[in-house]
């Protein structure tokens, strides 16, 4: 594939459906006293997907698409030829709630090797992006890699929602994690908090749930300043399930997974 | 006290003072690599807050000041007179990890009464502010009153250090609260966390210890828009001592304090 025609095409994608959201911003606030909120959220959601969807077709209509709200109707048994894996509104509550703290997230492989990866936080107005070998960049920007640290100077992401009896994981380890650490934070959206991670800002994101298009750019983006993307077992990330999901500075990722993550199966 | 001339003045002094902190930066940058980081960044807070001190005695040499960094020199038993309650740089470890999610905090009281609250989110560009009785705003706009909602569909800032086993509090009913509530989220930043409140981007903010100036700016602020801040005991908040602090939205507060928090003395 040509990376380069690629790679500018899926900036003006990003670009485009970012309008289109930043303009439902006044429609949301108007609605939002008359109607289910999560119903005119999920019609942002599809009518961004499908937005997406349709420049994607236009650009080559052999690639797959692979999208949370599932506009394609393709069903998705392996990750063959070029794949769009695509993510329309990472963060929702956030964008309900906050209209902020959201991204639009798009992740390109092909055979299942990443290719290209974006993050877009539309409010901040920063495009985390990375094309595989050549670096990772915020806006004109290229990230540094990452340096390495102690953990008990780490700021950790991770919701609360982890740290209190829940039936996935030991708490108890989960809470010695939250003590052992110089701080932790919570964001609302995996895509930022990775992008977070990538820049140096938190040094590690975690979570028991996530789903393939909340972590297919966030995983080429890693790639190139040396972050760590495993499963909470350690094990790669499978781009066809939910699963669990670390992203971490790699002198810290280890010793998490050893000392504070056990999973109840 | 002329109202509109402390407001414009005040309005100047954390322009500038952000610039100087914009500023810092670059300079953050390339000390951090050759010294100690917190060393680094007390300077900073300790320089913003001699300006501002250097500022306010400009403009009335009588009033008195109180600060994180204690570079007036005064000791405070009372909020006797004009008392600016002044925190150069709430949210430290953002500022010195992340480069955002840090603010100028400056409150203005009058024996005792709030009469003017400012929270500048340096990076966002986002001036929150109020005076007494005349609505809170950020930049120019004016901030709604708050709408009440049920618990279960509130989104509460909470940090995991509250969630885990610890001396202050009952675990195991933050837990409880954790699990109620649609969701949780934590910036660590204490005035950027009461202004998501008093924007409804969050519903409520809890901490087990906070200091007078991590909320004297804030409690003007979320006076105007109908927002509850007391201690956690729902006692009203004293500036003249360290103590625990929620600010709610007022459809919720009493059912969190009530149900959910139980102080160990």
């Amino acid at each position: 594939m040509d990376i380069i025609s690629l790679h500018n095409y899926t900036r003006d994608i990003i670009q485009q459906a970012a309008s289109k959201i930043r303009a439902s911003f006044q429609q949301t606030m108007q609605i939002e006293t008359k109607a289910d909120v999560n119903d005119l959220v999920t019609n942002i959601d599809k009518e961004t997907e499908q937005f997406i969807i349709e420049k994607i077709r236009q650009f080559d209509s052999s690639h797959r698409i692979f999208g949370e709200e599932g506009m394609s109707a393709e069903t998705f048994e392996n990750l063959d030829g070029i794949v769009w894996i695509v993510d329309p509104i990472d963060g929702t509550m956030n964008f309900i709630r906050q209209q902020r703290n959201f991204t639009i997230s798009i992740g390109i492989y092909e055979n299942g090797i990443g290719k290209l990866g974006y993050i877009y936080d539309v409010v901040r107005d920063e495009l985390y992006y990375a094309i595989e070998g050549q670096g990772a960049y915020v806006n004109d920007e290229r990230l540094s890699p990452l340096e390495n640290l102690p953990l008990d100077e780490a700021i950790i992401g991770i919701n609360a929602s982890w740290v209190v009896e829940n039936k996935r994981i030991n708490y108890k380890k989960t809470g010695q994690l939250v003590r052992k650490v110089r701080g932790t934070r919570s964001y609302g959206s995996a895509t930022i908090e990775a992008m977070l991670v990538a820049t140096g800002r938190l040094d590690a994101y975690m979570s028991m749930r996530l789903s393939p298009w909340d972590i297919a750019a966030s995983a080429i983006i890693a790639k190139e300043v040396g972050a760590c993307f495993t499963t909470l077992k350690g094990q790669p990330i499978n781009l066809l399930t939910q699963d669990t999901f670390i992203i971490a500075n790699k002198s810290i990722q280890q010793e998490i997974l050893d000392d504070y993550i056990e999973l109840y199966d």
